[in-house]
């Protein structure tokens, strides 16, 4: 007997009816013989409107109150979800995290899990019942509620199916799966039906939102196969999986935009051992994420510093840098605030010549000026105006041919790197 | 340094104002150097919101998931008034029933606390915190969700405030303490200063909605004081305490009416042992609650048995008599639905007489049909049409002259008594 894991997010989860629909996929697997575990978010707006009755209360909540509240956000879902599957007769049970021991560490807004005690979930299964598991949440040793951080409900998802050893793992959403583009800005996006774990981090991390890299960097680490798929259809989704050989094949998987970019400039920082260092080290205890560093030596002992940053962090970085500037004589700060970031990603990359130099006849085809360009061994990424950034996005996904079956991509691509190779392959 | 135990009900908290002030209550209570716990309801029509939810999925919930989806109500409270304390800068620590260990036993919906592990209270407001408590939940000895039922957050006041051995109790609700009658009934109805737990109860189970019985009882075995007052006033509001001698010279406390009220009358009951126990056997079970029962022998053999439940339950009633009607041969059931009942209650009755009598005599002037009469030790209760409740009470309060002080009422009814004594004097 199987064991299927499967998560419903937020939007699959918006009101009675969709809990109904959710709870009729659960039903079927079970129908079909497998042992049933569902992982719930917290329905539609629920935890905007939590979070908007925190900040009604305190500018900026104290961790741990503000889990203990959100958290109430997955334990209406699970209940409900408990009662639609009762209804159409099927036994199930509900646990929030505290209730199956999925401990984490007492890190309040973005904990990680330590270890989840799985006896009681087998146990209920055994006695045929479908389990529901609040998603997002955890529990520290001493019992304070914790939740996971963005992301956190596919992080409870991967958890349990790795500790389960769940044979399937279905993480159903809004879209029908991943796609080689947002489909909203490129129509000829295509459904990618595998994609490895580490393209998955690259696409995440650069702008693709169906799954956080947290709960991708689990289910690798794990060994989880992912099935990410649509809520309202019966058809396959995509598939996150290890990476095979057949994979590199495929040179670009994916493109992805990141629309909200800015970016920050220290001109004049002493280039001495241990000023970098404290910049980052000043940025991180702030909570902000910096991307694509760049640093170069204007004078022998001067130096210009530039990074990224989410947009949404702006402020609190502006903020931080100038107090940086205020301490570190003749030292200054630039911002910009209207940059985007479009990317392809591929396992291929590693195998496959000629990508960058394919990406940048693409944007120069259209007049778009690349301000920087970072590289990974399965990505390449440029920075641009946001202004231009879906039509970026159009071209470099025409490009790579990504619209059409992989097959015919590759040998589109086979086609250009004959022609002129400008990147080495890595073996 | 005393303790004081302070609840808040569903509507004291029913916005991020109204937190607010309650936080604003508990800060002076501190300030003037008290420990201080915090018990909190849900938020104004939170726990309505939640059933209504749990109906459209279900039409009888299972009660186990029915308690895990209404206690996030109150988990949301106490996290919301813990930062609105600290916004305020008094460190608050929130704990719901698991958190705190109030375990109950597993009667989930109306479950009954067996002990509470206040050692973790106790060290939190040693270390200078308010200390806030989810009221009407608890949790079981494997860690399901359990409510205390109705008024089960005053139930969680009384045990904490027990456990803790505090020095005061106060329940703030949004009228400011129990009252000779309802005010909205009887203008002149005066607030009662000091009533003992009996005539509480009586009060409550006679219709005043403000406790709920089980936290009386609670109260009264554990000698907890209770403070009943208004959350927007500093004016103190009534006291629920023991019964002292002082409190007999007051006949008659308060009057109450009860608007919905029913009546089953069973005809042709077979007059022999265990008929009557099977018949309320089978009531309990479908979970109604049974008042006034009288029994009558119409013949050697048959019998006539009436008794009275809310309106609300009639429906149950009605289902659960005719499956009885079938199954006795030649029962019948008759019901009315448009019944009240008028009562008076004090602990004076003990040692005063003719409160019957001017009971009577009152509703008789009032030219209002009694169709039924039941008293206790402390209580008498007229059963009237429902079209006649608030004249009624507005008569036997007049008639007791509740509205004016208690010893001015006290003389008033020995006048009565010396005139023509109608009841006997229990001592």
């Amino acid at each position: 007997m199987s064991t299927v894991v499967m998560k419903f997010g937020g939007t699959s989860v918006g009101d009675a009816g969709k809990i109904r629909a959710a709870a009729r996929r659960a039903m079927r697997a079970r129908r079909r013989g497998h042992r049933v575990v569902v992982v719930v978010s917290a329905m539609g707006d629920t935890t905007d409107h939590l979070v908007d009755l925190a900040h009604q209360l305190h500018p900026s909540p104290p961790k741990r109150e503000y889990d203990q509240l959100l958290a109430t956000g997955e334990q209406v879902t699970i209940s409900l979800m408990a009662m639609a599957l009762e209804q159409m007769g099927a036994p199930a049970i509900s646990f929030t995290a505290g209730q199956i021991g999925m401990v984490t560490d007492d890190v309040h807004t973005k904990a990680r899990i330590k270890r989840i005690d799985v006896a009681r979930i087998r146990r209920e299964l055994r006695a045929g019942k479908i389990v529901i598991v609040a998603g997002f949440q955890g529990v520290t040793e001493s019992g304070a509620v914790t939740t996971l951080g963005r992301g956190g409900s596919n992080v409870t998802l991967v958890a349990i199916a790795a500790s389960l050893g769940a044979d399937v793992c279905e993480n159903y959403t809004d879209v029908d799966g991943i796609y080689t583009a947002d489909p909203r800005i490129v129509p000829n996006a295509r459904k990618i039906e595998r994609i490895s774990y580490d393209e998955m981090l690259e696409l995440a991390s650069l702008g693709a939102s169906v799954l956080h890299n947290r709960a991708v960097e689990f289910a690798k680490k794990y060994r989880v196969p992912i099935h990410v798929r649509g809520t309202g259809t019966e058809r396959k989704g995509t598939m996150i999986v290890g990476e095979t050989g057949e994979m590199e094949r495929i040179v670009v998987s994916g493109a992805a935009l990141k629309k909200q970019l800015a970016r920050i400039t220290l001109r004049n920082v002493p280039d001495r051992p241990g000023v970098a260092a404290k910049i980052f080290h000043v940025l991180a205890a702030a909570s902000i994420v910096v991307d694509d560093i760049i640093q170069t030596e204007t004078t022998p002992k001067l130096a210009t510093v530039s990074f990224t940053v989410d947009l949404p962090d702006l402020p609190d970085a502006r903020r931080v840098c100038r107090r940086l500037c205020a301490t570190l004589a003749g030292m200054a700060a630039t911002f910009e605030d209207d940059l985007a970031k479009v990317s392809v990603v591929g396992v291929g990359m590693r195998v496959h010549t000629g990508v960058a130099d394919r990406m940048f006849a693409a944007l120069a085809k259209g007049r778009i000026n690349i301000q920087n360009i970072t590289t990974s061994e399965i990505k390449i990424s440029c920075i641009i105006d946001r202004a231009e950034g879906p039509k970026a996005l159009r071209l470099v996904h025409d490009a790579f041919e990504l619209g059409r079956k992989p097959r015919a991509a590759r040998r589109a691509v086979k086609k250009a790197a004959t022609r002129r190779p400008a990147r080495t392959s890595k073996r």
